[in-house]
């Protein structure tokens, strides 16, 4: 594989639906489940491509070892999930939410789950669905857990995605100046992404479609995860940070660069070294077979002994997929290996109150060679100063 | 009260967040609990005013009897809590999601609640931090009760909100024409809307600000939840059906119409009219004292008596307040009486295939004497006619 790798628009068909339902039937196997129940939309989505908005009406996915899988669904909706569903289902629809006795969901639901057998529940099952569920309740992650590998069609999706993202950023840079508002930026970014999604994918589901863009001036760009107020302005100097992140039509992927409008203050241009030279490290271990809590314990001690250890506040990156936050962590505690069609964000960040935030991201894909950026903009000093 | 009830644009005061403490503890005192958790991202924002998206790294809401509540927040995020946060909070921050051993959320949280006590937890409570949580559990939607009779603040919260869509639709109604695409009306009256929320509240918490603007044309419009598609078209004659939705700065209401361009087909007038009275009847219920699932029920029988009633297929209405839908419902087997300052939809429907769909909704104020409409667009049949 290389950087050439080709973008796909289209939706999943029925044999990569089927492989992902077979995993995790494999997995049933493995822990010896009669059943497994899905109610985490984002599971229900990568199994079925129908996508919800939780609402207090759930929609309940059940797996047997064989058959054709059960979704309980509100009747209001039967047949907007008939509309998205690209896998075989059957429905078992309930009449409202609430519902006269006998009528509820749980009515429909529980008869469907036999109670003495053993039954997976997802960690995100929300604690009042799981007292309605039959049978012998275990905890188990089984879909979250297949979801980390990506297949070769959600691959082609994500690169597809960090075109968007690639283009959306890119426009970013070249619009930011001094006294800039922040919501100017987000709306020109986000509506042209936007425009871009619906002219690739014109028949995008737009509940599974999101685009964010915005910068963290310095004066506040040590707090990355703080919400910027609508009319923050752009500053002279820096460390800004972008972020730009697109879900597109199920897919989602970041894109973030420390940037400085005019000029690098002299107290900014050892951090930004040191964040440079830390995400080098990241990348020079990014391979199938590393531990990935070892890539953050390298980064961590790195940026210490630079003298900057107390400006860490995150961990080294996170997986990437139908979400954009997900399995897996480069997170001390997170002693696994990196594997193949791995997407993860690699991103070593270092947060001085009062001079600002030094954090590159880019989505990156693990290969059998080592790895591939899906996601381009300039990374080094000389070309993040924006004059 | 009358329809001149003043919006509010403001957050809410520590007077306002108090008393909503006090009413909890005040239900956690009848029902026996020392401790309740909160993980709903909803009812923490009703709670402090700050809101989170929810990710893989927890944030937990914990409240004894007396005291400043305690939460638990990732490092991350505890500048971002600080500064939404309008209450009293005790934070307790842990290190990243994962974490070394010892370092973990549920580390920092185990010790917060003692073993041998009674801890209420939320239907929404995921399994996986419930299974994490000390003490003997009880599932008790303790915040979800309380919010369901709206203070006066958040009555002027919601009436500034429907200002919002009142505006908003009135200007979707001026654009519609056949051929218009779907795209086209939602780019351009969520961005006016948008507009109008930050022009109005320039320090608008962008979490919970959404806004949303469709029409379900002749074609599908007998399928209310299915997502229209980008491109769709609207037709000419009807029913088509408008959604104007938001959330202002965290309050959520409706306003949506069943009309038509050019003419009303033949075969949709008695609909139209039988949808109409239905929505009468339901209004001439609407004091407090009336039993909701009565409402419901009348309104299905007198739907069902004028032969449509195979096209129901959902309640006659839901409550509104920091959701689009929450508790209390107008539905079938909510047998609770209505009271002043619930804030609810009204909105029987009648969904014919082939045809299409017909329903009014409005955003309804229950008051001591009756209800208040704070949303306002045309409902006569000669009134939803464009031409």
């Amino acid at each position: 594989m290389d950087s050439k790798i080709k973008g796909i628009t289209t939706p999943p068909n029925r044999d990569e639906l089927s492989n992902r339902l077979e995993k995790v039937r494999n997995m049933m196997k493995d822990e010896n489940l009669d059943y497994y129940v899905s109610f985490d939309p984002v599971n229900i989505y990568y199994l079925t491509n129908f996508a919800n908005n939780v609402h207090e009406r759930p929609f309940i996915l059940i797996i047997e070892r064989e058959g054709i899988p059960k979704m309980v669904v509100p009747l209001l909706e039967k047949s907007h999930v008939e509309s998205r569903t690209l896998c075989e289902l059957d429905f078992y629809s309930y009449y409202e939410f609430p519902a006269p006795i006998g009528e509820n969901w749980y009515d429909i639901y529980q008869p469907l789950i036999d109670n003495d057998k053993k039954v997976g529940i997802e960690a995100a099952l929300p604690s009042g669905i799981a007292d309605k569920t039959p049978g012998n309740k275990v905890i188990t992650d089984i879909i979250d857990e297949i979801r980390i590998i990506k297949t070769n069609y959600e691959v082609g999706r994500s690169v597809h995605a960090c075109k968007i993202i690639n283009r959306g950023h890119k426009e970013l840079l070249k619009m930011c100046k001094p006294r800039l508002h922040e919501f100017a930026l987000y709306q020109k970014i986000t509506g042209s992404m936007t425009s871009k999604i619906i002219t690739d994918i014109p028949e995008a589901n737009f509940i599974v479609c999101k685009t964010v863009a915005a910068v963290w001036p310095p004066s506040f760009s040590h707090d990355p995860h703080i919400i910027p107020k609508i009319f923050a302005e752009m500053e002279e100097g820096g460390p800004h940070v972008s972020i730009v992140t697109a879900q597109v039509d199920g897919y989602g992927v970041e894109i973030e660069r420390t940037f400085f409008l005019g000029y690098v203050p002299e107290k900014a241009k050892k951090p930004f070294e040191v964040m440079f030279q830390a995400r080098e490290l990241a990348y020079s271990m990014l391979k199938p077979g590393t531990i990935m809590s070892e890539i953050d314990k390298k980064v961590r001690k790195f940026i210490t002994e630079e003298g900057y250890g107390d400006y860490i506040i995150h961990r080294t990156g996170h997986g990437l997929g139908i979400t954009g936050h997900e399995a897996p962590y480069l997170a001390e505690g997170y002693d696994r290996p990196l594997e193949p069609n791995m997407l993860i964000s690699v991103e070593p960040g270092i947060y001085i109150p009062g001079l600002g935030g030094f954090r590159h991201s880019d989505s990156v894909l693990i290969t059998n060679e080592g790895y591939v950026k899906l996601t381009k903009a300039p990374e080094q000093l000389d070309d993040v100063i924006i004059v």
